[in-house]
């Protein structure tokens, strides 16, 4: 059997994107910037899909500047607020301990270049505190930055509250909503959204695009230079296929929404209940207040990669985190955040279901989750040190 | 009759390229940072298409790094080489007049950071001369950027000369290299290229997709923020498929590269010789070292925006110089680097083949050019001054 349950890593392209695309790589393959009817065409092909994504997340074409993906939409957006704030003397600016890299690590930069940051905490369900946003605002601050959902954990965060706060205050508002576009609702204007990131190949559309929001009358430093592309925002000849293919997938998932978000957390409340039967197990972030595809699980006594190699052995793609830092030593930072301790942070399971997932799919898994914690506590000394009373549980 | 004549701008997929891409949208659409076999099947992927265009180039595989494109690839360059040179105190760099707006504009932004910029000039001919280069370079010099092939005119600048001097100079050295690679033998070691840019859809790969090639030695500044895809150097998921594709479409291209050239450069010279039979006509740059498929010519009393307005009705694709510029009422700054005056420089035409281009359809853009340029000259007022001897004619 074979189950993909890393659908936060990446998904499968839909059928219809695809079809979407399609004729843009080898027929329709004009430069959008020509003048001819030929050109003319690959640019009313993007005009076509900024107006369409436009209208899923309420805002208005022109706020949109595609981009190759949420890390560098979640990098531009985050400049273009510094350099806003820069020209008004206000240099702080406040996010959270468990941002995706993409922002956590642009913010690192920015304080070498002068900026103060204020990474606020995250509570152990994972979810950020709206009045702790506005108490960590001052008066030099430029830019409050708060994800929508975690993705690694999944749980989503109070961005309208948030939203409404920045606004008051004067605030620039970016949230990288990059796991939650295509998942959950997303209106940036009744959210007072004034940055917004995504990316395509989180909701089936291709790899290599996504989009910056980003209100009208913000100015957006270009990080990429070169021709007037994007009206100046972004340079670089426009992918046009792929651009089509996330409008394509973005609409397919939106018309679901409501549908797959229903039959996805069925499955994953089931996931969930059959995990916790597992000794010892416990759900990272509220169970409620999650994206409805979205698992993440610690079990003590076990260390997250083998874990993954051995499901992988009975063909279960899963993950113990971010599949942008998989590879690392380090425990996720999205666990420490939330207040897990190392060992138990370590042995951490992610699973991140689609549409196409099956309970069967899910019932293999459960059983195939729980034969290989078995498995791997009965070798690990760890383990029977924790059974034999040498070290105390953590988790109870 | 359709002509596609502005392949400088965009390329279509080639046949091959898109078969071997197909399958990482909707099969192999694993995240190649994930630890299972599924995902690791898409590592591979993007590892032998390294190893290919590492071969095909003569660079080290970990040499490249993978881009959304060309002018991602530049801005990377040219600010990887001014943190290296900030770092010595060396704050100076050199390039030419005539270098793409992705070179240009990040020169103009650190200049703004207090980085000195010498633009060298450029003759007539399209031709940097390397002995100007080495006079340029100072004690403060960091970065010597010169493309290699010219966008607007096609001309083939001497870079293994330049790439000497500036590895005895101790000075790094960058080459846009996006209109040669594929059309022209590239030799990285050889040509002592310290940083060299490409973008796949200017030889029948995919847009959205390119790559910096820079010396091992020299760490990259991180333009793109976030996980530690390509060995921190860049972040975001890999675009599997187009990474896939460009190096399909790379090989290829390398393979067919002495037959497609001489094919292509007959034609090429067979439209040149059509084109300049027109009365007050001058091509833009030597005549023969030029990219194989590449003419550009200027036509004095014409408009050049309206003669692509009538050769589009004629079905041919053409462009007055850049893509990523049209639209701008500026005359080509390439144009003004060799010489031309504003009043020429607004009546060029550049027309840019592919191996499929046939005789055919050189013969008829060859007729279709006189009858437009024939008919409005006869409508302009500054055409009849020219001929009645109001004024003097530049094109003699």
């Amino acid at each position: 059997m074979h189950v993909y349950l890393d659908n936060a890593a990446t998904t499968k392209v839909s059928t219809a994107a695809f079809r979407a695309m399609e004729p843009y790589f080898t027929e329709q393959y004009g430069n959008p910037s020509s003048l001819y009817a030929f050109g003319q065409k690959a640019h009313e092909a993007i005009t076509e899909a900024r107006e369409r994504i436009a209208t899923l997340l309420h805002c208005e074409p022109r706020e949109i500047t595609f981009t190759s993906g949420g890390s560098e939409a979640d990098t531009q957006a985050i400049r273009s607020a510094a350099q806003w704030g820069a020209k008004r003397g206000k240099r702080h600016i406040v996010s959270t301990k468990f941002e995706h890299h993409a922002v956590l690590h642009t913010l690192e930069s920015l304080q070498k270049e002068g900026f103060t940051v204020t990474l606020i905490d995250v509570h152990e369900d994972g979810i950020v505190r709206p009045e702790e946003v506005a108490a960590a605002i001052q008066e030099d601050t430029c830019l409050v930055s708060v994800m929508t959902a975690n993705n690694e954990i999944g749980t989503i965060q109070p961005v309208e509250e948030i939203g409404k706060i920045c606004r008051e205050k004067g605030v620039l508002f970016h949230t990288d909503a990059v796991q939650a576009v295509g998942h959950i609702p997303m209106d940036v204007k009744k959210q007072q959204i004034d940055f917004l990131s995504l990316s395509a190949h989180k909701f089936h559309g291709p790899k290599g695009v996504g989009a910056l929001i980003a209100r009208k009358d913000i100015p957006l430093l270009s990080i990429i230079e070169g021709g007037a592309q994007e009206r100046g925002r972004r340079a670089g000849t426009e992918n046009v296929p792929a651009i089509v293919g996330m409008a394509e997938a973005l609409e397919e998932a939106c018309r679901k929404l409501e549908e797959n978000g229903q039959k996805m957390a069925a499955l994953r409340d089931r996931l969930t209940q059959g995990l916790l039967q597992i000794p010892h197990s416990v759900l990272n972030g509220d169970a409620e207040k999650r994206l409805p595809g979205h698992v993440n699980v610690c079990f003590e006594g076990i260390e997250g990669e083998s874990l993954l190699l051995l499901l992988d052995e009975k063909g279960i793609c899963a993950s113990s985190g971010s599949a942008c830092t998989s590879g690392s030593l380090e425990p996720s930072h999205v666990l420490l955040a939330i207040g897990r301790p190392h060992e138990i942070a370590h042995g951490s399971l992610r699973l991140t279901l689609s549409e196409e997932t099956t309970p069967q799919e899910i019932d293999y898994t459960v059983e195939a989750v729980t034969q290989v914690v078995q498995y791997l506590r009965g070798m690990s000394p760890v383990w029977r040190d924790l059974v034999n009373g040498k070290q105390p549980f953590v988790i109870q």
